[in-house]
């Protein structure tokens, strides 16, 4: 096959080469956004008397004709067209024939590409931050129904202090929440439409590209056309915000295989949600959450790839570039099914509200509890943290929990503790206590809830105006 | 010597242990960040009734001692403290004696940790912001100064249209502006109090986070104790934003190492930026360049090294936390001083302008003027493209650049080429020709120095109300 | 569709999980290893007396008949059986009925995965290797053609010192050399067999993992089975050699690149190995030498991406593991392709010794020799470098090369200077000169061509061996 | 100061160049290696005839005066010199007069730190090695004394089968030998001179590289100078053997916070290795290992640097290439500490066989063995599984654990279970049934213990080897 820019080529290009250069394979998930920018860019082009209303009526008639042949499965993809921009213009002049030549003026494939991959960057992002609002209100309910919910909280992974479980999943709803304000930044920072940047330095055809610009929902051209075909910030930030997604999921899971544990014992998953062994016949294996604790070297390593080929590339276009996009479309199918699957596993799990509160009574959770106590009294902290520190030596070398000690027993360890320094030992007040803005007390995690409900309430609606643009 | 948390153990901390848990060594880097922090709790303990002002007042004139002696280099670092909140707080309470015991009502580590790391991240984060302020200065001033300074434009290393100098310059120009606006976004989305915390789950005492977010510059308290303590993505965002402006960095190093080497001949750095060989006394190499551009794999290695850490973490803090500050520091300084010696570099350059509009006559600069001219005398894009390929290929089998074909020879290739072709070959012509938004005609280019100049302003104004609340 | 495992499951899995858990969709690409390590798995079994000779032998028609069906493309892969190994043993069963269920006795998955994966991992490291042959084959023709070609050798991509164009194919040859011993090494540091060590905790039945580990081509038995099933040091190896040999590669690349500019001028590629622009007419882009450059940012990230899957897993099988695979065969597909390619590339390009030849008039190649002339006449180096230094100096400001001075304009510029001194600024000659093992003096290219060869008629002695172990 | 190189520079260095530039802060830890690398040159140069005996003798003596002033902190850095290599030679000039200047004959900085940098390497490779040898011997006394000491062996941290500690422990202790093969590989692959390749294309003068690679240790020199001086493949196996031994440590420490937590309790630190909270006064934290977890990060971070540093550099030396050396010191240092800290973690631990053997009872840990019973009264294995899997939906659905089930619950769940099978639920009776090679069966693991003992003394005979050669 001829290539589209084959003319001062003598030699027919390799069949190994034609293999290892073409996109095709990968790159056709963008045809419908290739397809898109194509129809406004012909649309454009008679707007401006570049092409006859005929021309692009014609064109654009012929793109959505195979939009439909693909959608339906029915379009024949052959690697020689190397790309999915080529497959594309070629189906178009062999459906309207010569006319279908001239859609490619004022333009190459430079920024094209860049084009595409733009969009679908811009609309992942708003598909990803969908699914995140789904996750969080199913994240904030649950948060909502354990607001009195006892269990340990720990640090260093040994018990601390009495917290609630509706306090600990806020944690991570607050973590979610930032990757919804990073995922709407990054949207911000980057919805700019390089169309019209050509190979590398403009077009030199009167075209319109704050036209083109509006009509593909971008706020505004971007404003360098060498900068515009070859930076790929966009993509690079959107490999950022989902490794820190993958992140915030691989801490939530880390402790969900924790919990799910004979140790722990906190969580049980619905059989639809585990998974058995070939071998042992009473295995319940927690595989999704370890399957999402995994898949973050996935995510990242697909980043690490795009700042490695990024680095150190001159200016304009070079071909290095072709390699930004498989690691990306990977990473943003696999936090798509991940998002999902969490919530399902979420709204699917049995926690164990009796183990957690039993979990309590080890630890010496009140510890601290007694300080403050014993701060309050007018000791200085440090102290009372030395005198607290003793009754907790005391209470293990007896192999017991500190709220196992009586008040006789207390009172003799040190002549500065008060009776009533007994009352510090409850775990509901210890939780309760801690009602300072953003503490575990159960009406500061209601307010928790509130506030992020608020603030989710502002993002879905800004949300709404940035997905109503790109339709 | 006795640890401040030693009450419930028997036995003394190994040596070895010290060595390697102690973190004295770097985050004496946050003995300001740690000091104002201590000062704005005491006064608000004070507020709150807490303290008495006469504490508070104690505290804060032994910590402003405190930082003046380490300000002096008088302070000595004792690695037996462990890090530098229990430095300083030993001092104090060496200093005001048992009042000083009471700073830490209220608070742990755990907060004052993220606190003092935060307040470190958010001032560096207006320290970078405003070095790249100073370099797009330098940068948009030499872009003003060749807006018609011709040049190759390149893809793929390969000579593609003619440009100048002036619009090569503005799209790393709008590179350092997108880290610009990067870094801000990170700063809002970050500018949040974690103070109140405590170890993780708040305080039981009666403290107000509205007083200590605001009197620290900050827009508000974070939401949830448990997050604030563990949550490490302002960090991140700082590694992640100086990762991409080391990645544009290293795209101009590569370019100018390019441009400096005898092949190229486009600049020629400054004896004072240059560094020559211990053997080959004829040398002067471009060093700076190439360490800027190495920094990347410095930069980036330090980035993942926290993702890394912070993947699959159980909440709250873990110790492995502990390993966030010296890559980052690391990072920040590195940065810093590239991004000075940067602008000095571009600035003391001479840009060999005379060999820059040489190399034009390489490459068939104007072969796309010659089909856009075919297109516009009626041929659709795709056979003026074929046609210009055919006249291409018989100058490269003479050895000649097209620019160098005379009409007769032109006309006489193809039958469509009609005689005033010839005109289309002009690389002033060619370069003025790219006119639309964004494009390299140099009318568009000083456009494009009045649009980042616009846009730089608003910026430095955003900038500064922000550095104004930090004081 | 019941699964193997379901016994103590009440609830059918969703089938959100299914997609998510199941790994057919990649691991049936081992399917030969799978046959293969289960054929020597009931031999043993039988020769052992846990199966019948007649149940074995039906086992093994049975899944040699599969093996059949599977190459045919006449294999139905259902997403429902999980995995390859599921996929295969449920159709064993179908065929062969109730007999081919005992062919799990004394295995795992745990190890059966692990054997596969290894099997794999061993097999591709010795394709590689073939293919690291070849391309040496291919690098030391060209390196033996070239030994007296003149080019400036460069550091800091300044031109240094006159090398020939052998010698610094050499340097390439050496690199690859080193892969093919990293190969190498890994491949005796990993050739054990794992199956055996079923679960976690070995098998109860009498098995003789002796006979597995030999009829399989392994050098013995794994010692521990717990480290078995868990351990993936083997893929890391195998990531971290080819990572080593993606960076090698980008390094020529690099070079390429540069070479093939109309700077440099240094290579023309073939038609068949290079492409055009859609939009450029006359461009001819080194896309080939640009993809294996940025190829090395995905095998990096697929390295990365397994390190960080590894980290901080507790014994000993995790599901996290099983995103072991793809990564893996990405980057072996990957770097199979770029070693053809590369070899393709090299045999069918131009190198233009002409313009390499009359690059070295340009960078003061031979001040060295001058400086190493006026040692040899008693002077110390760092005097001589001096002295040289202000030549280049003269010689920069009249805008000559060095070369091109006269003896009396030499002798002017300092008074140590013999009149004979301009001897030492031929290039042959200062090639030539540096004669010592291992370096540039066309004699010193022949031993290394040499020494090479022999050093690769061993290591393809031993791979032989090996690959014969294999069959 | 005046530099070395700057004959033909009329400008002096800025400052900032020099802050940038000089690397002396971190390569003065090469010193040692400088200078051992500077007297083995002038020796050679001496029985070369190129200096005189005097002179070398000269020399000799005045880097062994320099060498013993910066043991003894007597030597003053100064950053003018740039790097180690000259701060060393213009001390030695300014002790010994003119002569000193004559030991840069016949190399280049580029060769000279290429020798140090490997040196270091080789010696840290030994000092790992050295180190991982202690740390198994610890190990392995370790495991020796629990071959019977029960505890539940998990897959996916689920109780899966019951196995000793001694077992478990061994895993570990087969990672860490494969490190040992790993480093000995390593350096056997890299250990070649360097020196005589001088800048990149070796010396014009008659020197013997035979003779100065076997006085430094190295089996011969390297045999492509421009290869030799770009050469980091021996830093980067460095890297990568340091990653994966932080990556096997990071596993052990992961299961040390996992057991020393309240909920699995299977392990006690000493107070030594244990640390406090400056907030609750009842913690004892794991902190040695969580750093030890987290210190992967930094490892990993350090090695991806250098990847991404080496990938794309043309030959031959890139002034990059400096930033190959403070993060492989941080890395050594960091893993030399970890090495030895993590074997006094384990010395002085207790572990809590009694709650190991507790947790056995949980978990349904025979249940493979009940499957195994069942097969061998003549069932297929996967009806035999899915028999027992009913059996443990029973005891589940009546909180309990298969363990205590009796004769005739058993039988009465499925027809096919003989009376005596509940024989198969004794947990020593399952552990030692698992005697394959490689199995968890308490002579097995004392089998284990031999045979790596066997391999310990052979691998540390080629140490003495080694360490002979470079003493």
């Amino acid at each position: 096959m001829q290539k589209l820019w084959g003319g001062r080529f003598e030699q027919k290009s390799a069949a190994l080469l034609d293999s290892f250069n073409a996109s095709l394979d990968f790159d056709k998930e963008l045809y419908a956004q290739d397809i898109q920018g194509s129809k406004i860019h012909a649309r454009m082009l008679a707007k401006q008397g570049i092409l006859t209303d005929a021309e692009a009526s014609a064109i654009i008639a012929g793109l959505e004709a195979i939009a439909e042949q693909i959608q339906n499965g029915a379009f024949v993809f052959d690697i020689a067209h190397e790309d999915i921009h080529m497959a594309i213009e070629s189906a178009l002049i062999e459906r309207i024939g010569d006319v279908g030549k001239k859609l490619h003026t004022a333009r190459s494939r430079n920024d094209q590409v860049a084009l595409d991959f733009r969009l679908y960057v811009l609309q992942k992002n708003l598909a990803i931050r969908e699914l995140l609002f789904a996750l969080l209100d199913s994240l904030v309910s649950l948060a909502k129904v354990h607001t009195t919910t006892l269990m340990p909280g720990m640090t260093h992974l040994q018990h601390a202090q009495p917290v609630n479980l509706g306090f600990h999943l806020m944690a991570y709803a607050f973590m979610f929440w930032r990757d919804i304000v990073r995922f709407g930044d990054d949207y911000a920072r980057n919805n700019y439409c390089p169309l019209g940047s050509a190979a590398l330095a403009g077009s030199p055809y009167p075209i319109d590209r704050d036209f083109t610009a509006q009509n593909l929902g971008f706020a505004a051209p971007t404003a360098n056309a060498m900068d515009s075909v070859s930076d790929r910030d966009f993509a690079l930030d959107m490999h950022y915000s989902l490794s820190m997604l993958a992140m915030h999921i691989s801490r939530l899971s880390e402790e969900l295989i924790l919990w799910s544990s004979s140790e722990f014992g906190f969580v049980r998953f619905s059989d639809a949600y585990a998974t058995g062994s070939s071998i042992m016949p009473q295995k319940k294996n927690p595989d999704v959450a370890e399957l999402l604790r995994g898949k973050t070297g996935r995510v990242y390593g697909n980043f690490v790839a795009l700042l490695v080929v990024m680095k150190g590339l001159p200016l304009a276009y070079n071909k290095d570039t072709q390699e930004d996009k498989e690691g990306l479309f990977d990473s943003v199918r696999t936090m798509e099914l991940s998002l999902r699957i969490l919530k399902e596993l979420l709204e699917t799990s049995t926690f164990c509200t009796e183990n957690m509160r039993k979990a309590c009574a080890k630890g010496h959770l009140c510890a601290t509890d007694l300080a403050d106590f014993l701060v309050r009294t007018g000791i200085a902290f440090r102290d009372a943290h030395h005198i607290t520190g003793k009754v907790v030596a005391f209470a293990e070398s007896n192999h017991l929990d500190i709220s196992e000690l009586n008040a006789q027993q207390l009172c003799a360890l040190d002549s500065r503790i008060p009776e009533n320094a007994i009352a510090a030992l409850c775990l509901e007040t210890s939780m309760n206590a801690r009602n300072c803005f953003g503490g575990t007390a159960t009406s500061r995690v209601i307010e928790q809830v509130a506030l992020l409900e608020n603030q989710l309430a502002s993002a879905k609606e800004q949300w709404q105006k940035e997905s109503a643009c790109r339709k």
